[in-house]
């Protein structure tokens, strides 16, 4: 079978562009009500695509008056969207930090079967030191402290989820006997971090968990990719940064002993689309005019681990120079890492950074017509940077109607892209393995070992 | 205005009594299938009820092999009912011992918002001591702790749900102002058992905050409910212990500064009906003929904190001396309580005890015609021992078909139910005044105060 091109939609409030909620073109509703996102994901759904996503933090953002800030908490929302969603993949982001084992293992586990199998996790370990102070927490935990607990937390939450065999439940109403008690176990973990006495209280899942996906492009975050992930959201500002990285996350999983179509590599494109390229132009101009440079020094900084840049001018030209060490900012590192090497490759002024990162927070962005935004596609699917792409448009709904009337059409007549989508799960459309079980009977290899 | 009477599904499985997933009239679905819940909560909405709900326990229950165990988790199925329907409340149980107050804020603010104002949270401390071995705790915490830990539990998440107010959002594209920065507050919380910076990251909902519900009954959850609760879930063998309960939490809120009719009071009412008594006789009956005595006595076990009942004889007539002594026992202590004293009261065989809590677990349990249960409703409800009903089906669908069909219309040519919903929340729809927020002007009073 021909590599298949998968495409997720990244819901983010109005847009991707951080002032998305102030252009005219943008939606109208509240961020905080269903129907914007339920239309959404019914156009996902309507242009066959994997999947939508929705990030999350678990604190209050800055830049209060400005940003649109506020939205809905991810996993009541995918609850609301799988019952008004027939086929679209849900994935939802939930911190390994600051959520317990058992709870998310419940909630993730019931939206499996509330989905018919089409859930999958975002694991994060949540960078903003915001949020330790929401959960008791003094100071926020090092980066190596939070992947040593997510390594413990995946540990955890997968026996919770392996927890009942497939055909634990008889149901037998003659017999009396609703379930084989030998066929649903307890997880008896005692780790550092976690001691889970089991059984998960909800049973084994159509897609036996969710989709493991991954965000995190640290040294840490890549080493939990390459072990864990089955697709991956990437940032990058150029394709060069896109290929390293997949080639680096590939090479990784096969040295653990998976196959490297076991993970999906999603890097994020955030286009402005117009008929024309001065169209599209236009349209990244109207957003950046809208721009604050205030607030995007802020968020730079929040990105350096508070470092001050006032000192720089607008038009003044960059360099690496002008930047803290990235290895030593505990937060969001590798995302400042991307900011320092495109900085040092491309030598742009401060205001072109700021802008880059007012559209899509580090994420590539483009402007150009249809056939052009599918070229770029087309490029980096066949030259090794990615497997699909994490669709962020600048402005929502809008700019995603245009993506799905335009270019997917491309991708399709370029026989890159589903016309309709094939029965089965999340993990099925995105060619992944079925995870095993406990109760699995051994095949006759395993036997014979 | 007159009293009005309120009306509340509790949906649980296929039924209510023990054995109902074995009934020939139970629901076909799997108790993990949306379409189940969804289809309940769209015939309770038709009969126009106030509010559907769902218990939860965080950790698999006993007795495997024969009990329908594992369920969805209420939550994210709380947001799905939200999204398939429109006007009925939605009322979820999440507990203060094994939550974490910013997740849980978060979740029910995002319900509050995607169900335009119907959600209600029933506020439980987990008495199940297997709940604790899921979060890493050896042993349970006693009853004492857990009310104290609720206590400010509920006092954080209502500092969270006060972050915003409830014009904080401008949203005006033109100036380029989102949100007024000073109506969004910090929580600055620190006690002994939670420190939590906020503000919350979602903004005021629809109601402020979820509706408290509150199901304790034992002398700590009395006064925890009189404080707090604006509608309670109670259990009552008989029709006295409810008076006696209703006229105790009515007088403890009115020593509190509280209105009484701020406080909502549902019984429990597990009801077969037929259209004739022996009709619903013989439902009844079928039930408890399916039901296993060694799995009643298990279930009575729990209930006293182990305690060894299987000396006990089927026929043998019971006595108070039969039972521990109810105050010591730590877990579900007001349970504990209940059963004691309808022994002494009632001195049934342990065979009419175990049907009894097969039939609703210490719940009120009846059997009659439409007529008959109509009365038994406003019996209770004009003589001081309920404000409405937490209606507890045997069997579902089918018992709650029959209740919506034959019981609902005459509770309504009796003046005592709506014909239609008003508009509004599911505050309003309880008769229940607004929450407050810190950021109200005063009032004149308070001015000159």
């Amino acid at each position: 079978m021909a590599r298949e091109l998968h495409l997720n939609l990244f819901i983010h409030g109005r847009g991707h562009h951080e002032v998305a909620w102030r252009h005219p073109d943008s939606a109208q509703r509240a961020p905080t009500d269903l129907a914007h996102y339920r239309d959404l994901a019914l156009a996902a759904e309507a242009a066959k695509l994997d999947s939508v996503f929705f990030a999350d933090h678990v604190a209050l953002g800055q830049d209060l008056g400005y940003a649109a800030r506020g939205e809905l908490e991810p996993l009541t929302l995918l609850g609301a969207l799988a019952a008004v969603t027939q086929r679209i993949g849900l994935i939802a982001t939930a911190s390994t930090t600051y959520s317990e084992p058992y709870n998310l293992a419940r909630q993730f586990a019931s939206l499996d079967h509330l989905s018919g199998g089409r859930i999958g996790w975002n694991i994060v370990t949540s960078w903003a030191p915001a949020a330790a102070a929401n959960f008791g927490q003094e100071h926020q935990a090092g980066i190596d402290q939070r992947y040593e607990r997510a390594h413990e937390f995946v540990e955890v939450v997968s026996k919770l989820w392996d927890s009942w065999a497939k055909d634990a439940i008889r149901d037998d109403r003659e017999a009396g006997v609703y379930a084989h008690a030998d066929l649903i176990q307890r997880t008896e973990h005692r780790g550092k971090h976690f001691a889970v006495a089991g059984a998960l209280n909800v049973p084994r899942s159509p897609q036996g968990r969710p989709v493991f996906v991954q965000a995190g492009a640290s040294t840490d975050g890549r080493a939990f990719a390459a072990r864990y992930a089955e697709a991956i959201f990437t940032a990058h500002l150029q394709k060069e940064s896109a290929i390293t990285f997949y080639s680096d996350i590939k090479t990784q999983a096969r040295a653990l002993g998976r196959r490297p179509d076991q993970i999906v590599i999603l890097p994020g494109i955030s286009a402005a689309i117009g008929s024309t390229e001065a169209e599209a132009q236009r349209v990244w101009e109207e957003l950046n005019e809208l721009a604050h440079p205030s607030v995007g020094l802020s968020r730079l900084s929040n990105r350096f681990g508070g470092h001050d840049f006032s000192h720089l001018k607008l038009d003044q030209v960059l360099s690496a120079d002008d930047f803290p060490d990235p290895s030593q900012v505990e937060a969001s590192r590798s995302r400042a890492q991307l900011i320092t090497a495109y900085v040092a490759r491309e030598r742009p002024t401060l205001r072109r950074l700021l802008h880059s990162l007012a559209g899509a927070r580090g994420h590539f962005t483009a402007t150009g017509t249809p056939e052009q935004i599918a070229d770029i596609i087309e490029d980096w699917f066949v030259s090794g940077a990615a497997d699909g792409f994490n669709v962020m448009p600048p402005i929502l709904p809008t700019q995603f109607t245009v993506f799905t009337e335009e270019v997917v059409p491309l991708l399709r007549k370029r026989g890159l892209f589903r016309s309709e989508y094939r029965d089965g799960t999340l993990r099925d459309r995105l060619g992944l393995d079925p995870v095993p079980s406990r109760f699995d009977s051994p095949t006759q290899e395993q036997r014979s070992a």
